[in-house]
């Protein structure tokens, strides 16, 4: 059995831990397509923060306390950066992590594409399943917000990444919207800078033709799952696929389990439920991509029109539990 | 009064010291033109020992206690690296030490000059003289060892920095030479590749230019000084400048103060002695360097032709030791 799942970082590297274990349970072998859209530049180094939650909990190096970046982390370079003034600041570079990020921007730097990269980067931490960026390729998320929001602080209309959008828009980076402006700030929407050229990293469509089941992790849906699918072919990939497709809901009874996707789904119009983020993806019989729809039992009435909806506890409050959600996407394949 | 200073790290950081002390006591202004031979590229970042040392040194932030890198260390990002299994594993790269190299590496990059870099790195520093690279262009110190030494391990033949040498000779970068194999190898000369096409970077021939007074600090003479003198012209615009130039041996009693100067001073065939060094620079008036070489007590009988030579303590013990020796050394200009 072949188990293809779409997936951000921090809530995605918890649902993986659950489909590792399924996995080792009935013999299956599993593909990760994961997020670049939130990836970034950071002091010359190339940071992938989804991909490295999702190597870091799988390869046991991920502080479960914190939900990202690694466990007994310390800020030596971070503080010394600031020492020098070097921005951005509001970026949490950790030591440990830090390495993750010189070792990948060099091999980068030489010449290897970012799926070899992350296969190399792997052999450490030995995952028990194959990631894959979703493309090779520059995606990066940005938000587009207004322009003189009193939000915005001085420093952020000098920033490298703000375009003007016609001097009442401006677009800037999708970790400097999250992390620095905790996603306060009026936005207009999220657009996927280099999605239209990107090519789905080698492996990536081969994995979903040859899928049994594909998943759609409880990630994000606006800025961790529909950057995925914004790589040119990869959504049509999916969608036209033998495989059928089931989703996970990331929201349950109205609120995200966690992190801010209330924010990003209000910026898209999205209703922030269960039903809104099922009928956001839509169903494969209709353009869109879900054959199932696994919603928590708090959101048993949900409807998703054409799309096969089942209920079951969604809390990965342990790994037994995350493993009990698989089992139930898996059967509605 | 203007004051030149060749110079390399550690043991030249502490000369640099008494010179900055006396500077102030005599209202001079004080250029160090800083090795550069030693820098390396390591894990994509750009590294200046010399110039490090020489920064962290005057800027208060030096070990000295290890006599190199910051005080305080960590070492947590080399660790991680070593995890990864990346290599070189053995330059000791310290958490705080790296974010200078971040810093620097990210400005290269952007496209400003090491000399700017400098400047700017400095700015966090205020080492109270000016701190000039002896050149912008690449030039590293190598060191040509023999192809199938016995003390070179297996993992050395398949060094990317070793470079073949019609079979029995190879080249190493300085660095691998002198950390890893602790000058242990058998060597048959240094090479400073890129000094043919190297210019002194801005700043440095008009101070020489200046100067009232030009000091070779006491630094290694083989793989310090020469390497500066190495750069096209920088040589020419010490020895027909209108300043005199004043050495400070690094030999005292025969033996190097720090450091290996001794395998170093073999390697070229040169005498480990006061005398051995001074007549290594050679005088002035005979096509070399030196007016005046201030040698150890220990070390009055010296005699270098056509060079003025004193005697004077000089044990950098502490910065009014160090003083005193600048202050004599200036005395004979």
């Amino acid at each position: 059995m072949r188990i293809v799942v779409l997936t951000g970082g921090i809530g995605g590297a918890r649902f993986l831990l659950g489909v590792r274990a399924y996995a080792r349970e009935v013999g299956a072998e599993v593909t990760a397509v994961v997020n670049v859209g939130d990836d970034l530049r950071l002091h010359g180094l190339r940071v992938c923060p989804d991909l490295d939650s999702v190597m870091y909990t799988l390869g046991g190096g991920a502080d479960p306390e914190r939900g990202w970046g690694r466990t007994g982390e310390s800020w030596t370079v971070k503080d010394e950066l600031a020492a020098y003034g070097a921005e951005p600041s509001w970026f949490g570079l950790g030591d440990k992590d830090l390495a993750t990020h010189l070792v990948r921007t060099q091999m980068l730097d030489a010449g290897y594409p970012l799926h070899e990269v992350t296969e190399a980067l792997a052999t450490r931490w030995q995952p028990g399943i194959r990631l894959l960026p979703a493309t090779n390729d520059r995606l990066e998320t940005h938000a587009i917000v207004s322009a003189r929001s009193e939000l915005a602080s001085p420093a952020v209309t000098n920033d490298a990444h703000g375009v003007e959008f016609g001097g009442t828009q401006r677009a800037i980076h999708f970790q400097e919207w999250w992390v620095r402006h905790r996603a306060q700030l009026p936005t207009h929407r999220f657009v996927f800078v280099g999605a239209d050229a990107a090519k789905p990293a080698p492996g990536v469509t081969e994995a979903i033709a040859e899928a049994d089941v594909v998943l759609i992790a409880p990630s994000n849906p606006v800025v961790s799952i529909t950057p995925i699918l914004a790589v040119a072919g990869l959504r049509d990939a999916v969608a036209n696929g033998p495989a059928p497709v089931v989703g996970v809901s990331p929201i349950i009874g109205g609120a995200p389990v966690r992190g801010m996707a209330d924010r990003c789904l209000a910026v898209v119009g999205v209703e922030c439920s269960a039903a809104g983020v099922g009928q956001l993806y839509g169903a494969r019989s209709a353009g869109g991509l879900l054959d199932g729809w696994l919603v928590a039992e708090e959101d048993a009435q949900t409807l998703v029109p054409q799309v096969s909806v089942r209920a079951a506890p969604l809390r990965m409050s342990d790994e037994a539990a995350t493993v009990a959600m698989v089992r139930a996407a898996v059967g509605m394949a």
